[in-house]
């Protein structure tokens, strides 16, 4: 009897030098607000997302034809088209359009997964899409969690949990990480909303006045679509393929 | 109102750096079984215990004096006094001699935090002398998982969780690593065992037969002694101050 393929979780961008991810179909994790505004603006028809790490490699895509999103202390920063929020996306026109948006953490963790088998991005708004994908995968899945500043967080461990979770019948768990994701998201399950305004990165958005796009990050299943990373840029799988 | 000091966790030795040791108190963690054996060790009444990485740097201690200490795959080593396990300690006189063991995530831990205002280990054994000598402390607090090399593991995340959870009160919680041990203590605590039982370092020790070893590892209070480092070599505070 074949063996079912195992699912881990990478807790952290800091871990995962830890893994050899040449064997992995890795899934990078930002839930606030990385990872689901590039879903976001998938399903709002961008033809591509490239996440860069600074503010001048943003600028400097504007000169090849992308609309640019760029934040810092949360605000729009001026010359840039949009900022950060899930919701600047929402009520854009982006069909057809290439969109390069700046991001920390997030842009860390898919430069270091880089060498994987495939990359993809997730988040709890197009969380089923990314799970019906992952049913279809023989291979080693890898959950990477971007963090905040390095550190472990909330947020990612939470929906990493959620995902082996959901996958635990089709994949093997066998580390103790991904027994602590999903363990912590057992305990949150019907609490997702209590335990995340106890996260310290919560705190920090609200007191920037983003509590409206810690809400809609933490909603289910909006945007249909499959971020896949290759050659420095997302696009939608699900759309590519059809 | 003077605000409590900070209480965190860090949840693998990887993960030291993110962390300015300088500002803290720092409980270093080993379970299974580094941080059990040391207590028990000290218990017995051995005047010091030295953590030392390797074979040779055990065996040279010898010469100075020490008894030694030593494991691989299970067993202990040939030319050493004791293997590893806290059962060697237990029934071994030790009163007012010196003990050089090798560990290796443990001894990494130690070295990685040595510049912390001061150093302690912690484990379920002497957990209740932990406490109260951490309660007279009004320093912040930090927490350090050794781990499995290097990756986070169930049993010394747990038993940051329930330490953390026990000096709530006393401290302040505020990033998401500290809240996601002691939601997974919350969870675990009527059923540690349980909880161990299906981490992947339980597994390896069942399977060179160190279940007992295993079990008393889980046991509280056993040792109430406090393991203080200096100079590079654990002494019992609560006997020295006596």
């Amino acid at each position: 009897m074949k063996l079912r393929p195992l699912i881990r979780v990478c807790l952290s961008t800091v871990l995962i030098p830890q893994f050899k991810v040449e064997d992995y179909v890795v899934v990078v994790i930002d839930i606030l607000r990385a990872t689901t505004s590039f879903a976001v603006a998938l399903h709002r028809g961008a033809s591509e997302v490239r996440p860069v790490p600074s503010l001048r490699a943003c600028r400097a895509l504007r000169k090849q034809g992308y609309l640019t999103a760029a934040e810092r202390g949360a605000q729009k920063v001026p010359g840039f088209d949009f900022g950060n929020s899930p919701y600047d996306f929402l009520e854009a026109d982006l069909q057809g359009k290439k969109l390069a948006i700046t991001t920390t953490n997030g842009t860390k963790a898919l430069w270091a997964v880089r060498g994987a088998k495939k990359v993809v991005t997730g988040a709890f708004v197009n969380m089923s899409a990314l799970l019906h994908w992952l049913r279809q995968q023989d291979e080693p899945i890898l959950l990477v969690c971007a963090g905040w500043k390095d550190q472990v967080n909330m947020e990612d461990t939470l929906f990493a949990g959620a995902v082996a979770t959901e996958l635990e019948g089709d994949f093997r768990v066998n580390d103790d990480a991904t027994l602590i994701a999903m363990s912590l998201y057992q305990l949150a399950e019907h609490r997702k909303k209590y335990y995340l305004e106890h996260s310290a990165h919560f705190d920090r958005l609200v007191e920037l006045g983003m509590q409206q796009d810690v809400k809609y990050c933490l909603r289910r299943d909006l945007h249909p679509v499959l971020p896949f990373y290759r050659d420095g840029t997302l696009v939608d799988l699900l759309s590519v393929q059809v």
